[in-house]
């Protein structure tokens, strides 16, 4: 039984999902302010700071709640149109995007100890169920074959550490998508650091540990 | 002798200096990025959340607190041509500049009820003493002819808040420079909303009164 008990112990590994805007890249405040002039040249006007804090949202529930909080209809021509000059305004400021520090080598240190992760992509049919749902999440997942109690997400915005909560997964924060501590807290941040090098010095407070 | 209190009580009127950047117009995200362009093509790399946190201290004090932050020297000549840079890079964004909702209703309802208000400007030789020294604060209200602990100062940024304790005036922070409540209300303000609009529903609370 004891034995039993080990081997079952044994199997358990930790495995990393990481959001990318904001948390491996430093492309929020791009986004944000390409997000604002394409709402502008659509006729809405929003302040700034509203459209930081629901950018994590992605996708259509993020201009959604966006027009919710104005009071205002959703038109889907109007909604497609602010998604293609958002494009067109980001490419315009992508130039300027980096990685954040420790991005890349926290990945590879990652990978060096075994400790599988990915990193969720967006397709076309997947943005109705978007964050703060757990489905992206939980996708991600599946391609690495562990139970999502034994999932690390590691995000920027409230809405990672609120997806994060309802598939049952421990949400890390980050401070380099903008928000401040007590904000992830509050969400459900399991801790919160302040970027992916602050993180890879901290893989033991976490239970990441070579094979 | 309670006839004398009664005058004096009288005498006391609150008076309102403002913020400019973040707190009436919604320019913090756009001068953020125009600050990680400038460093960046001054080849020093810093991430996006960083610099907005700091934005609130302005000129040289934020330049140097940055360097500090990345162990760096400040080197005067490199500075200018960042600061340069910035001016260049702002100046391409700014046409996307809007004020904040309710700002001139409430600059306009302020000076209806005959409540003094300013805008602190800061020229050249006063850059030395910026935020979150209390010197800007206490120039702008001897122009108005109060007290500094009859005067509420509004802005967006802790340095702001930071600023106000040490003029002994009352900080009102707003979270439309993209700081959250707490870490306004950690900063000392004294009461936090949402932008100006929601100040300008506020005023009560905040002891403005009609003459």
């Amino acid at each position: 039984m004891e034995h039993l008990m080990e081997k079952d112990m044994e199997k358990r590994k930790t495995a990393v999902v990481f959001d990318l805007d904001g948390t491996l890249v430093d492309s929020v405040y791009q986004h944000v302010l390409a997000w604002h002039e394409a709402l502008l040249e659509t006729g809405i006007e929003l302040s700034i700071w509203r459209i930081h804090r629901r950018i994590g949202m992605s996708g259509g529930l993020f201009t959604r709640a966006l027009l919710r909080e104005m009071g205002r209809d959703l038109d889907p021509a109007r909604l497609e149109t602010a998604q293609r000059l958002h494009a067109a305004a980001y490419n315009r400021l992508a130039s300027q995007v980096r990685p954040l520090p420790g991005a890349l080598e926290l990945l590879a240190r990652l990978s060096a100890i075994g400790c599988p992760w990915t990193v969720p992509v967006i397709t076309r049919d997947m943005v109705a169920h978007a964050k703060p749902d757990p489905d992206l999440f939980l996708a991600a997942i599946n391609r690495l074959g562990v139970e999502a109690t034994d999932v690390l997400v590691i995000g920027d915005s409230v809405w990672d550490m609120h997806a994060a909560r309802r598939a049952r997964m421990l949400g890390i924060g980050l401070l380099s998508g903008g928000y401040s501590t007590e904000e992830l807290e509050r969400a459900g941040a399991y801790r919160v650091y302040d970027d992916p090098a602050m993180l890879l010095q901290h893989l033991d407070e976490l239970g990441i540990r070579a094979d």
